[in-house]
């Protein structure tokens, strides 16, 4: 199953009616619509309209990339800051600056499939690092690290299984870098999504000339105004300005002008709290479901600290490729794990996202897939039960 | 002199107050900003509000998909429509799609530099085809074909010449494409701003089958907004929608709600008129300041029927790389047309844009222009006069 595959899937989805825990979308309730509205007439009422209408620096706006700099934990100057057409747009760009055909990516197993796909339609070959529940092991990235171009990593809550990395396990991966001078690209599109407490600081932290960091205000804002960003080490800087003018010239003014209206003051320091809460009511709604409907089926599922999705196993013998027709049949729909694998996949890993469905649907969803895994436990042949 | 040279001067004439006749920005007197935000009102108020906040198709909004289909002066069907981040990006898309390291592009002599800039990130080898006043010489283009993977144009208005290629040499082109199975990409950003009649038919509407086209948004509402779209052939639209998918996920859904509220009640209709008769005026106050101050110097420039940019040959001797920084210097800037030769370039070419400057400005800086031209011809050595 390719990405488009399941692009492809979640469109007949929308229009079946049927419960999807599939699309990867924030929580729409959480869009700050009147706070993007306001903006929308402080920029369009301003002697500085036109501007905000005209082409502008391939870079972004300065004042923008000023807000991203200083919203950063550790020190980061402006002419570091790339603003993108989303962040996987840094992504793009990242993978045309570093990769040539065959150029070795290592990536997590599993690990982001819209990242695995860009570096795919360069021609990167990806080289899977295992994983575990505190994130990518160490000794299997130095084993496998001679040679590539670079290392993707999503240390916080990652796309698909919700893992937030170790403190301990940042410090060794980042020591492994350090060691074999291997570039990493860190991708950080929900770190702000955290319920509890933050995540650990970034790699790029640590180790600032190695590594190409990228955000998103899809995650805090709302993806369709497409905007993100990334901080690279001035010596690679310019080389990905010169794809991101290539790519689309520059991000659309417009937007930049209304998210800096809306970013200016201090909006996030309210609008964050409430969009934590929000998730990790999702999150919460979630797990008492697996416990009410799962419990005792053989399955096994993470408990996310942040983020947007729960990663879980299916019961011995069933694939949940294989289960998903069913599974959207009775009316539910997941995604598969097995395209998130660069390597050996697998097969009984699926994906759930908790913040698109209501409390309600969540629940009536999860009781549906509980049913199906339990018909298709009982459809085994005896000797595979 | 590379695009990002030519950028860095941009940047600092920006800072200087020289008046700038160099930079290919539309009219901002031009922006619809009432439409703008009264479409920004309806989006966000409306129930659908979210929707436009939220990550929506890769191909862009069905809708909007349809406004253009139906908008094209020939059969289109919607499915064939790719809603792009400006159309700067289709051209990185088809780039993406079409060339391998070391692919021959053929591109006219002269051509849009941001197109080449794409294609070289790509690793493509730029061969180049004569043009003359009214296009590309279909003996020349027959003669560099073989084996090419595809031919760029602007058959409107193009950028640096202004040229619009002629209804004979169009179906000239055409027929040399059709008969060596030549793919085409057909690139018009400009093609709605004419001045007395609409430019002929593009070479998409005789060669649907081997023609990719793209078109903006950028010069008929507000380049801020970014948005654009090719029309493809169903064989490529796959791939390129998979590229596009790499790129940025789509392009922004809320500037695709806006623009298409924008569009729904003919606002085009009001709205074209006014920019043609703004940038025809503005075009004639630079034909005429060329008229007053530069007759006589032996400098030589075309009447275009529409777009943006006249194109000027300066005198025999005169360089214009080497006569900027004078130019500058006294307070005007153009663009040397240098860079936009893939071939043997025309040292004397230069290229005006008349579309940002006031009428006022025009003239003072055309006077400018004129002075730096006649104090260089009085420091030529006699015998190259």
């Amino acid at each position: 199953m390719t990405s488009s595959a399941i692009r492809d899937l979640l469109k007949v989805i929308s229009q079946l009616g049927v419960i999807s825990l599939a699309g990867g979308l924030p929580a729409p309730e959480g869009f700050p619509i009147d706070a993007l509205l306001a903006a929308c007439e402080r920029v369009l009422r301003s002697p500085d309209a036109r501007t905000a209408l005209q082409y502008s620096p391939s870079e972004g706006l300065p004042a923008l990339r000023r807000w991203v700099a200083e919203s950063l934990p550790w020190p980061v100057h402006e002419d570091q800051v790339l603003i993108t057409t989303g962040s996987q747009q840094a992504l793009d760009l990242v993978a045309k600056a570093l990769i040539d055909k065959g150029s070795v990516v290592l990536v997590g197993s599993p690990s982001y499939l819209g990242a695995q796909q860009v570096f795919t339609t360069m021609q990167a070959k990806m080289v899977s690092v295992a994983c575990d529940a505190d994130g990518m092991l160490p000794e299997d990235l130095a084993a496998k690290a001679a040679g590539a171009r670079f290392l993707y990593l999503q240390p916080n809550y990652e796309n698909p299984t919700g893992t937030c990395m170790s403190a301990e396990r940042r410090e060794a991966i980042g020591q492994v870098a350090a060691r074999l001078g291997l570039v990493i690209l860190e991708d950080n599109p929900y770190g702000d999504l955290w319920y509890r407490q933050p995540p650990p600081a970034p790699l790029a932290a640590k180790l600032p000339e190695n590594t190409i960091y990228t955000g998103s205000f899809s995650k805090i804002l709302a993806p369709g105004m497409r905007l993100g960003y990334l901080v690279a080490p001035m010596k690679l800087y310019q080389t990905l300005v010169k794809f991101k003018q290539a790519a689309d010239l520059h991000s659309a003014s417009f937007n930049q002008h209304v998210v800096l209206e809306v970013l200016r003051d201090g909006f996030l320091d309210r609008h964050l709290p409430a969009i934590r809460e929000l998730y990790q009511r999702k999150r919460n709604a979630m797990l008492a479901a697996l416990d009410r409907h799962m419990r005792g089926l053989g399955a096994s599922w993470n408990r996310p600290s942040g983020g947007m999705f729960i990663w879980l196993r299916l019961p011995e013998g069933l694939s949940a490729t294989a289960l998903l027709p069913r599974a959207v049949e009775k009316g539910v729909a997941y995604v598969p794990g097995t395209p998130f694998f660069a390597g050996d996949a697998d097969e009984r890993a699926l994906r759930l996202s908790y913040v698109t469905a209501t409390e309600a649907q969540i629940d009536a969803g999860i009781a549906l897939l509980a049913k199906v895994v339990q018909e298709a436990l009982e459809a085994l042949p005896t000797e595979a039960r």
